[in-house]
């Protein structure tokens, strides 16, 4: 591809962005894409649309759109709701963006950090006049030296093992099944067992799948050091709720950084993110599910977007492509 | 050096435990050290010593011990009164450990990180079952991108530099004066102002000398952008206190995380860290001065101090040298 113009494998795409839109989204997105895209927004796609860019999509749609061929979720987790959308219609692809791994990889970080270095009780007492923690050397948890164990090796994964290897960490990674080209500390999931034993930290970032759901349970916790500390900003249930809970709540584990959880808030602003007493935990630094949101993300989100546009126009269906077997 | 055992060069250096050193202490150390270290602890060093470590030394000690040749603090500061001893007491000089630099090094991401992210107060609406900083950008920043500000250039500063990298910034570092050898991105304190203009995070850790006491006044951070985000874990009064706090408290930059502090409790144990009320403002991560503290960071403090006993029982006496005027 020549930057900037079109070489002459590309064509101009026909683009429905479906769902909300504000109009200065609109315009960013035109912009942004004018060299190989001509959108459409609204109720009413244009028949030629080619891809389909945003929420809203459903099989019934694909009907009254005949030259359509991909959907597009602007962000990284589709639900299995469009999973299955998507799965119900003949030579349909699905692709997401990865535009916020560095944002999700970050927030997995500072959690890391902050349980390690008791951040938060460490404020809250300061705040109120108490020194109590300084020189306190039980109150924190030196990482370099240590191994981190990365569960996903995808864009956030790999941005975590980067991070966690600056920091002077040993850095093993488990993935459903580990490829030719990995590195060698890249590993199969068969391997989790074993490499459990010797982390010092854990780091989910895996997508909620039929095999990713309880992978973390009373046994794959209890094989854990007493000082090792786990952080998800993946999804929540790849952790047993209730095992995860027992193993902070008894002092098994040193910590827990979460941003990922079991309940959500139907309205999506009050309740509480768990059944169980997260909340009352010294061991935990939570937040909530905020790991790939930052001022001037959409600008990520746009670029990503307008990048795998680009490789679509080119006649690249497989970039970004959802495994609709998997989920991910 | 041949490795555990005394090369011709090497000899056997008195070595006296100045202040209070634990049983097991004294026990470790003789053991780290018992090819090239001879050791007594107490009141009555030997006349022979040739090496004081720890605390306690005073210049009037000196006039028994005609063989002392140098003073070791097993810690990265050595205090002001402490110098001037040394200064006070011809032939003598002064060294210190710098075992601790990834502990603090880790402290200064880890606080960077809780105020980019919003860590603690996010984490303080979700125990109280908040969830309105979910999918609230602005309560958040991208470092990746972002340029990191490093003040100093020592063990820690290197440090902070690398892991910074690995967050995918941008990193620029200042010290005193730019040395030949110096990566192009190292720079002397002269370029600091046009440094800060540009700068999305400014990472201290600076001893306080008289050259660095209030190197970051009210003109620095007005130079700031106002996204940028402010940590110390060098020493309270490089920042000027007043400064600082109005620059947080009119929201004229984004946060500061605060490891080190203008005000010290007498007793050590209760009391404000600032005649200013940064225990109020939400835009501040504050700890009490733990970053060089963590569990287990005595084997690496006796590992560092083994290690320079062993240089200065080969000949070098320049190893991890105090330099008397600087104070660092």
């Amino acid at each position: 591809m020549l930057p900037g113009r079109l070489c002459h494998a590309c064509r101009v795409l026909k683009v429905h962005g479906g769902g909300t839109w504000s109009e200065s989204h609109q315009e960013a997105l035109r912009r942004a894409t004018r060299r190989f895209a001509d959108w459409t927004f609204g109720d009413r796609p244009d028949p030629s649309t080619e891809v389909w860019v945003g929420s809203g999509f459903r099989g019934a749609v694909a009907a009254a759109l005949p030259r359509l061929r991909a959907v597009v979720v602007p962000w990284a987790g589709p639900s299995r709701e469009l999973i299955q959308e998507v799965r119900s219609t003949p030579g349909l692809s699905l692709h997401n963006l990865h535009h916020n791994a560095g944002a999700t990889a970050e927030m997995a970080v500072a959690l890391l950090l902050a349980v390690a270095k008791s951040v938060v009780p460490r404020d809250r007492a300061l705040r109120q006049g108490d020194w109590g923690h300084r020189g306190r050397a039980a109150s924190a948890r030196l990482l370099q030296g240590g191994t981190a164990l990365v569960l996903g090796y995808g864009a956030i994964g790999r941005r975590i093992a980067r991070i966690c290897r600056a920091l002077g960490m040993r850095v093993a990674a488990v993935r459903r099944r580990r490829l030719p080209d990995d590195p060698q500390w890249v590993h199969g999931v068969g391997e989790l067992g074993r490499l459990l034993r010797s982390a010092d930290a854990v780091l989910c970032s895996l997508p909620l799948t039929p095999e990713t759901e309880g992978l973390m349970g009373e046994r794959e916790l209890a094989a854990l050091p007493p000082h090792a500390i786990v952080v998800n900003v993946g999804r929540g249930p790849v952790f047993d709720e209730s095992a995860l809970y027992r193993a902070l709540a008894e002092g098994r584990i040193w910590g827990a950084g979460l941003d990922v959880w079991w309940n959500y808030p139907p309205g999506g602003d009050r309740g509480a993110p768990s059944s169980l007493p997260f909340h009352e935990l010294e061991n935990v630094a939570m937040t909530p599910h905020c790991g790939g949101w930052a001022e001037g993300i959409d600008t990520h989100r746009f670029r990503e977007l307008a990048r795998l546009l680009r490789r679509l126009s080119a006649g690249d269906w497989t970039a970004n492509q959802v495994d609709l077997e998997r989920g991910y």
